[in-house]
């Protein structure tokens, strides 16, 4: 599959395509006749007060969003909200490195920061959907950075928060591994820094990316324990490449590495000023944290530091042997653990 | 420093070296006068009867083993015991790919298996030092990997095993691992197949294998809580530059891919046959099996899985933020909880 028809409608739709004019980035750049891309569940009330906003993690789009966490009778349940999944920048359908005109495409995409997802994410509420008050933001991994970004810049927006298997500011172990997966990708030398003609000459880089991924993304126990055959795979090597590598491979390299680089750089204090302390403690959402036990990119002590710097905050521990990648819908139990902490916090 | 001068009797000595002959390896390739190498701590008592045997771990050497394990008053204290700390084949003062002379040199320095170690040992044991009774063999990681090849292959002559945070058999996860360790070296270009004349031009993939180690290999709370300030790094990225990396720049890459490869596959029912459980159960050597429950490369629930298999053991776990790289007696609360328990097993 060529990355064209990855980030296509066909593949990842239907969703909507908003233009954000000229975007001003926190680094300085214009980001001109930039776009977001966004998918909706529902139906906004006449009041406008049953929207939900879900930002997208590392990778993903919004479509993974839809299969895993919205559906009738689920915590994300479209007859009772409106819910607004937002591409991250990057992401592949939002503006990315490799969908942007020369001279602002590929290696040469500017840097993009939580921040900027978040304001974007705000404009396109604000003046397109007419949204003032969100029920909750939510996100997994990249999208609990979000998350946090949101209940810090737009107090007076947002109700409920959950952020899951995530930080408000990254750590120094987080970061090391980050960097472990961005250079799987800048070692290849068909990556030649960024101006490779052909995304899939850089396969080497998007398997070994896709290995070092897994090696922390799942937990020890999901290998043990041969959790793969559930969904149906028949070997640790069959699950790796045609799950995994299969999963990363139709990729743009650029656009995972602008990501990368954006979730490396995670920290709610940037904007805010202060300590990480004294910026939490102002959010006054609800907040539900949600921490994986088994989660390596995510552990829960750091996940559990954050949550007590939360005013208004309880901590939610799900147990998987999928490990941060639970995100992904794939584990049952996950699933019906986060549907019942999320119905919950809805009712709260 | 260069390879030569790393691998020397300056930097890692004193030790001796011991001819093997012409060793025939597991996989039929003979190595031709091939060499090991081995330090020595005590003396030997005139009935042979307390002998001790310590085999290095991975990109270790016989040095660090005596600085972390040996010493007066200490378990391993050489006014009681005769301590052997044996080189494993490819470490570098052991026969190894850099110091092999051609055609079996560098990157066709033929594969070698934890079995070949403990028969290397075994011999030098036997036909060199007399000695056919050891009170105890332990090792941590791939040291562990041939304390077990040690029990299972020659019961009659250990009488207690302690393997320190390795397993007996690889697990997916480990072989996961493993292989983006590999990976990070031999993506450099520089290792060109192994063929590089230079070992220092290899350092991109040295330096990347450097931080994907280190991102498992120490706890993420080593890192929130900045732990190497205490071994007198001033941050994150200093302990990682001029910790880890320069822990292992001075390798060569070739000696490294080659305890990789023989770490993947350790297995210690490839020689002996049968499923693991039926192999642990015959193992007649008193086992106390050391995890430490932080461990990022060897998880403390398979230390214990195999641990359940073993007859006439016991499972001792010790935490620390160092997590797999305690080994290195680098955590003073480790080294004296080691030492509890290795006087503890050696009474028993």
């Amino acid at each position: 599959m060529s990355v064209a028809s990855y980030y296509s409608q066909e593949a990842h739709g239907p969703f909507f395509t908003k233009p954000l004019g000229n975007f001003e980035l926190e680094s300085g750049v214009t980001l001109r006749n930039a776009t977001i891309a966004y998918s909706t569940f529902g139906t906004l009330s006449p009041a406008k007060d049953n929207a939900i906003l879900f930002p997208s993690w590392y990778s993903g789009t919004s479509k993974i969003i839809e299969q895993a966490y919205i559906g009738q009778g689920r915590a994300l349940d479209p007859d009772k909200y409106f819910i607004v999944v937002a591409n991250q920048l990057g992401n592949g359908l939002s503006s990315s490195p490799h969908n942007m005109p020369s001279p602002l495409n590929g290696a040469s995409f500017p840097e993009v920061m939580i921040g900027d997802d978040v304001r974007a994410q705000h404009q396109l509420l604000t003046e397109h959907l007419g949204i003032e008050e969100l029920q909750l933001v939510l996100g997994g991994s990249m999208g609990a950075q979000q998350t946090y970004e949101w209940a810090v810049r737009f107090p007076k927006m947002v109700k409920r928060a959950a952020p899951i298997a995530g930080t408000a500011k990254g750590t120094a172990h987080n970061q090391l591994l980050v960097q472990t997966f961005r250079e799987a990708i800048t070692s290849d030398p068909r990556w030649d820094e960024g101006c490779y003609s052909d995304a899939a000459a850089v396969q080497r880089g998007l398997r070994r990316h896709a290995r070092v991924f897994a090696a922390s993304g799942f937990s020890p126990r999901l290998f043990s324990e041969e959790g793969w055959r559930a969904i149906g795979f028949s070997s640790t090597e069959d699950f790796l490449t045609n799950f995994v590598e299969g999963y990363f491979l139709p990729m743009d390299p650029n656009n995972l590495l602008l990501m990368l680089n954006k979730w490396a750089k995670g920290d709610v204090t940037r904007g805010a000023g202060g300590t990480l302390q004294s910026v939490l403690s102002k959010i006054t959402a609800r907040v539900t944290t949600i921490a994986i036990q088994e989660d390596g990119f995510f552990p829960l002590a750091d996940i559990q530091a954050e949550q007590k710097m939360t005013p208004n905050s309880e901590l939610v521990t799900i147990s998987s042997p999928w490990g941060h990648l639970a995100l992904f819908g794939i584990d049952p139990e996950y699933n019906s653990k986060i549907d019942a902490t999320l119905k919950r916090l809805l009712l709260a």
